[in-house]
């Protein structure tokens, strides 16, 4: 069947697999001290443009969010997100496992603003019992968003000196980094964001890769001991050169990029044919999530011949509904969804 | 350079990379609801010989021990392991981290007999104070060890009993499992495995598979909601096809068993190469891994020419390797080593 | 000074010291297993109307909401509660601590309505990923509020009902429930609480003892090993006879009652008072604590002979604080009060 | 009845109640920011010859080990104890809770060697896969330890002297410490404990509070925020003026030390009565408490007049059991256990 349901309903972009199959017999030390990994991480410095950034892989989003998160806060720290944000809504409470609050703030469009996070920040040491309240210790955007928006260089460059002027860490989200980098209205770059924030992952999994997500430390701040860290967690993998084969080849000949502007390409088209069938959007989003209103009675006949992902309920008659584009969707899937508009 | 350092130092078993290979453009949906992870649970079930035993799939090893552990253990309850047991010496305190405490007890030859963990039991029901002390809420074993060795029938059956009679589960740690099965010198069969233990995992990762394991609850007994303690934990994959296509291909054409028996045929020519040169082994091993005793100016002269593992130290002159055999291991390297031991 | 700080401003009320005085060579086993809380379980048992209750004894506030929301959840569990609530606003995090989320919800005047509830609880279920949330597991509510106001008979039955219907516990933070139950403006009885919730306690450091809360589980549902899991967490007092001696004096000739009624008719006259010298409330407060809005000017001055407690920033002239009363105001201290205000 | 159970049995010394007695009355602010605890503060710097060392307390001895151990260690690390320490067997997990694992070393007599943890941390870092495991971040002993023996001053200089050497903190735990001090076999001054560890806590609750525990940072190495910390563990009390006020008379007059003269000297006492009625003593304690050898059919019967408390098997026969002396156990109670024994 036709699916449109998320950027990981596939395997591997076939660049990804090649690298793969060509190392496969390679034997190398494990737990990310093979060479992969070294070649991996020389080429995301690279293209970030930060030479003594570190670099770590980690195989899975949540997992990463969870490890960058409570290794970088005190113990007397939460972390501050969008209300809507993924470690707020939709990790299964995998932050509160470790130990420490996620500070949900009001967003909009997903977004969270500078101003709303400094006016909290400012109201939070103002209150003479705050030492009995969570510290605001790190705050957490992702990009895009979970609704699939993106921040402006501004935006971003704002919410940045709000954490700084503080002394706490900005940590991005990329989990579909490629998809905001090769978008159509963003004036924000990679190198940007290693500027801006302090922390960041690049995210595999969503933007073509088995699993995998690399973790940015652009400030000459990554926890001590952190690989004994990411052990305790659970998430340090045997086969370390899984994420570093996949990540030398992602960042091989601007691999990563042209994953992004496929699925960006295909999801503008996506936007013009919800359109053409006078098919509303819930939000306007730039990047390869798209959000159609549909009418419950054409949801349900549509499902019989694509697969898309429920989002949430629009009103009695309608429901949002999530379609995503990624490396493996084709210009045949979208005349497929064409047709069975019709 | 030839290396016996793990048995993760290369890639995936080339029938496990076909079948990646094969499956990577099949949209499927994500987090293990897709067709592959469905196929193999029912091979991984039909092998073991238990049609109604839950499977599910984690990435990796020490994941997979604080997963299970943490969801099957009791608020008051902690787990019972071996001193030398892979949770309490090389896990970095992952399962501390989940709030539980590792009881580890004396260990022969790596392996925690029935009567140690009996006596343990009745010990600590009889101390009138007992209420204020960690209640043993489970049994941990690795088979093989760590130190390679595995529980014969009697042992495990012994095992099995006793923690049954105290309302405890068995749990079994089978990271190299398909090196025990294919042993010269055992009597326990997967389907044994399964009836005697309440829970265990068939290791991927160091068996043949780029990264996976796969947890089997033989009796009704996965957690409830599971699939969110799992994600709770960061262990759920997106992809969660990426453990189900390799595991379908594990359980193809008895592949799991196939990977044991090459590695196994290896090991025991190890064993000889290291006789015939006089070296001694530091324990009896009848799986994938040995433990020669080098002097250390040899081991130094080794070094330059082959990689393997430290173990310990053995005395001032000695020190004890690790060898390990694996898919990818063939006759050409046990050649090189024998000429570097020449 | 004059103090109208907190309710934990003097330690405890004659008639619990008296006690303490009494029984104090007494010898008595250690951790609550002493006569003195086996009476004053017996006692409470009795003023709650629910004779096969269970009654645990635990140092403070803060603590008690953690051990009672930790044991009651499943691993995959939050707990919701006002925005407001003590557990979401000021108990630093030790919610989160324990690994379970606080999922907040909007609130009115401090109270949380059965609607919200209810619409979050079929939102959720609603959700076709709600499996990748947090399970909402429990109700928190704290009566009086941490703004003083009371919840209805109507209203907790409603909320009772909405948790029932849902199979999820409620639970009753009575941090001050004494001035709950005393107020003038209350249907509410100790039996109401004891029937409609599922798990309360009634609090003593804020209502005449020294320190101490006593955890009244409603329905068999005590959780199993219950003192072992309280130790684990630290709160298992050594000489538990010291929560148990106070309790027993706070439940006989209703002790209880008559420190929650002497502040309430401290708290009206102070009411009275702010009214008298046109000083607005912030909030209608039926219980000890009163939230007069002060301009800054007379609140700086007001402070060299009064103490008090910030609350929030009113506007840029004005601010919220709170006065509290408890067994050991009289009336020689709103005297003092209405003097400084002249 | 007689009872010899534990060191908790009764209330409060007398001059310690007088003392809450008289400040009953008195408005002070909550959370240890009253004039008793500074007072308090002030007397036990001056009593440990430290001026600026930093007190702080906490209401009892498991949430002690639990908040100190838990907020001086790093994420990577565990703390090392005795097998026989109070944080490994007694306290139902409370450490492990926090996340952090109790790396278990072989005691003598309940304590623990400077050898021994010299020898561990000396392998643990000559392990090349030391990463993969617990590092030890702190050293914890209990003085008198679990089985009433002391460090000498010798022996504590050298355990001091490994762990500096290694960086890494040494704790002492003084649940009992009134008793270590005024012991007759001791070399160790409450100065010296001061100067040699960088933590340790004097204890309250065992030595005549009604519950209450000192911490004292003696290396400006207090951690930052660390009421915020004790309160996300519950631990902070709202009247924080009940350790406050009981350390403040247990430090005036000299009154810590004269409890554990007067316990220690009735606990020579209980020695000659054994050794007198032929019973020998499992270990040779010169604290409060005395571990005598019972044989099962004496005890039965000894127990029908006297409190003890249940230890440990011996053999078939015979049974360990434990008598403490306390603030209040007086000369007629020996009395009484020799006519008892008669």
């Amino acid at each position: 069947m036709i699916s449109f349901e998320s950027d990981y309903i596939t395997g591997a972009h076939p660049e990804v697999l090649k690298k793969l199959i060509e190392t496969n017999f390679e034997p190398q030390p494990g737990y990310g001290a093979d060479r992969f990994c070294e070649s991996a991480k020389a080429k995301i410095k690279k293209a970030i443009g930060i030479e003594d950034a570190d670099v770590e892989f980690i195989a899975g989003g949540t997992q990463t969010n969870a490890v960058v998160i409570s290794t970088a806060l005190a113990d007397h720290e939460g972390v501050i997100a969008a209300s809507t944000g993924h470690i707020n809504a939709h990790e299964a409470g995998a932050i509160e496992y470790t130990g420490h609050k996620v500070i949900a703030l009001p967003q909009k469009n997903g977004k969270l603003e500078a101003k709303t996070v400094s006016d909290y920040l400012s109201d939070y040491y103002a209150d003479e019992s705050c030492d009995h309240m969570v510290f605001p210790g790190m705050v957490y955007i992702s990009h895009p968003t979970e609704y699939g928006t993106l921040y402006t260089k501004k935006e971003l460059t704002e919410l940045s000196g709000v954490c700084h002027s503080y002394g706490i860490p900005l940590y991005l989200d990329g989990a579909r980094l490629s998809y905001a980098l090769m978008s159509n209205n963003t004036d924000v770059t990679l190198h940007d964001i290693a500027e801006l924030c302090d922390v960041f992952y690049i995210g595999g999994t969503k933007c073509g890769a088995l699993c995998g997500e690399a973790v940015v430390f652009t400030k000459h701040n990554k926890p001590k001991h952190f690989l004994t860290s990411v052990k305790k967690r659970g998430a340090l993998l045997a086969k370390g050169r899984l994420p570093g084969v996949q990540f030398d080849a992602l960042f091989t000949d601007d691999l990563y990029f042209r994953i992004g502007k496929h699925a960006i390409g295909l999801a503008e088209k996506l936007k013009k044919i919800f359109s053409d069938h006078g098919i509303k959007l819930f939000i306007e989003s730039d990047t390869n999530q798209q959000f159609p209103v549909l009418e419950n009675g054409m949801m349900k006949k549509l499902r019989e011949k694509i697969d898309f992902c429920f989002w949430e309920k629009y009103d009695e008659d309608h429901t949002v509904v999530r379609f995503a584009t990624c490396w493996s969707t084709t210009e045949a899937d979208l005349q497929a969804l064409e047709e069975a508009l019709r």
